[in-house]
């Protein structure tokens, strides 16, 4: 075993791999800590999986459309773009990977602010690249110059941020994208739940890469597709490094049938968002939390316990409350910005009252 | 557009991508040139899909297994192994990528055959990795000592190779992993199509890796399932790198399904081998052609002209009269000990007879 160990690279011998959320295999479960969408997807997804599977299933024994060409062509007529601007991912991840290993490595750093999505610094050990990182202070305020003045070959930044809801205005980003010479990277994995996004500025800054996944809004986490909008030019090195058939059959087909249904997503964001700002008002006002605002399908909350105390101790009771009663949410323990807050996805009604209810009981406790 | 470029990690920028054999989208094509199997899957796949969509596709919402874990337990059980013996990929090109990323790099050697599978170079070069090529010669023999001496972190060979359809006996593997020092990857993704196979050398050898696809034999191209086998260490180590969805729901119910049903797989394998044998003795004895002995589902084959002349310009001749019929099949003309040869996958009776007579109407030209 020690002596397979040291034929790994030494990087990757001492690498801690990405820990996902919790998915528990038995039912019972208020799951709320993966940001997934709390309503089933379009319709039209399963049905496109359904004519896909004709006559018992005889197309899977094909290849896939190696370059998803006609979900490119759609995700690029959405949003206003051309078919070479785009390129469609086994998730967003996939597509983040393909970031890094087009623009990191031990001489070219990679970018991100903590906290933001916890995978990108994993994405760049993977690589052995070397980092750098900006801190947030506290007003989780973008920190504009820092960026700009990072150095860094490629930038990724989570708008709205991941874990904390908060977004960045396209005034604040072209502010970074005026200075900065490198890549910047916007995940805009939650965009669908915010009130603007940067595909506007897609047009002014080649060296703008935009991500989307279809797991949050589009109720797809289970089918892996994500895209990345660039310029031509980042689109056609991402496809260098990307598997010839990273996206099956059946992911293309249903991704293509979804996104055609704006009525139902719609919907349904609408319900999402408004459940979501129904309880930050409530939980802020009978409880005292203290909450970022957000733009996101999920609330980053700062629990105050029934002495009025904040901090870790408190995030984890709560955090260990609601395990007990099977509610899942998330913690942050890791960081001293994230540390007191948990990380609730917005559910449906009957969740959130389960979530709220365990709530009111742990602060009766 | 060069701006971007150079921002771009220098060996990424000067990559050529990996050139999937062609997928045409309009019908009429006899498609013989991506091994694809001719027969749909097991039903039993589209019925665990269509189970999966229950309520409109309610479950596609939830991200999937991270780990693929009942699958791996299964595919365990079918070869004998323990779960820990066993990762599941999105597709085997997703292991090869990741055994890639955690054995080569600039200053650890990767090492393959020529002929063989030509992604390893590209996935090698995506990682601007060292590499140790061992040429084989035209008896296509294994070069034991060679792979042997090769000096290689991990060195890559696909056996039965493609594409010459060659099989290495367990004998000579043992040869070779007796006296290798690093790790021996058996990219086995024609074994089912073989009269043996690597996996008891699993047990002997904690340095060997064998990789499998459902995208040959199981007729599951579409759906892109890989897997490895190998030691718990090894696949310890893969899965620090493996994106941690890397699966999709719908490929990992599909897959556990396929896999159960046995009887489905060994009729139509057996159907393929014989179609095999039939036209590799046919085409041998009425054309005079030589034919590598094949244990695949494809024919590697050395065209004779009407005149009695082989070499490259007479496999392009019948490469392009084939093409001209709307018969696809593939040629190799970058490697001297190819480009005398097509590689015919192994398709149904109706596709063989088809392929059979363009071949009799371009020797009567």
């Amino acid at each position: 075993m020690s002596d397979l160990i040291s034929l790994a690279l030494p990087h990757i011998a001492k690498l801690h791999a990405y820990t996902p959320g919790l998915q528990p295999t038995e039912p019972g479960w208020v799951k709320l800590n993966t940001n997934e969408c709390p309503y089933g997807p379009s319709p039209r997804a399963a049905e496109a999986i359904h004519r896909e599977l004709a006559d018992e299933g005889e197309l899977l024994r094909l290849y896939p459309n190696p370059k998803s060409t006609p979900l490119r062509q759609l995700v690029a007529k959405i949003h206003g773009l051309r078919e070479e601007n785009v390129l469609i991912g086994n998730g967003s991840d996939d597509v983040l990977n393909l970031l890094v290993r087009v623009f990191g490595g031990p001489a070219a750093a990679t970018g991100f602010t903590l906290p933001s999505y916890s995978l990108y610094p994993v994405l760049v050990a993977i690589q052995d690249g070397a980092t750098t990182v900006i801190e947030f202070d506290r007003s989780m305020k973008l920190p504009v110059e820092k960026i700009a003045a990072s150095g860094a070959r490629a930038f990724f930044l989570t708008s709205p941020n991941a874990p904390t809801g908060v977004a960045f205005s396209n005034a604040e980003l072209s502010a970074v994208l005026d200075k900065f010479p490198g890549v910047l990277v916007i995940d805009e994995a939650y965009a669908p739940f915010a009130r603007e996004n940067a595909v506007p500025l897609l047009a002014r800054y080649p060296n703008l890469v935009i991500t989307r996944t279809l797991s949050k809004a589009h109720a797809l986490a289970g089918l892996r597709v994500g895209y990345a909008l660039a310029s031509a030019g980042i689109i056609e090195l991402l496809d260098r490094v990307r598997d010839s058939y990273n996206v099956n059959r059946l992911s293309q087909a249903a991704a293509f049938a979804a996104l055609g249904d704006t009525g139902y997503y719609d919907a349904i964001i609408g319900k999402i968002i408004s459940t979501r700002d129904y309880w930050v008002t409530d939980w802020a006002s009978r409880f005292g939390w203290f909450i970022y605002p957000t733009q996101t399908n999920f609330i980053f909350a700062e629990p105050k316990n029934a002495r009025g105390e904040t901090g870790p101790a408190v995030a984890k009771s709560l955090y260990e409350f609601l395990l007990s009663q099977k509610i899942l949410v998330r913690a942050f323990p890791s960081h001293a910005l994230t540390a007191s807050f948990l990380r609730i996805s917005v559910g449906n009604d009957d969740e959130m009252f389960t979530v709220n209810t365990a709530i009111e009981a742990w602060l009766a406790k």
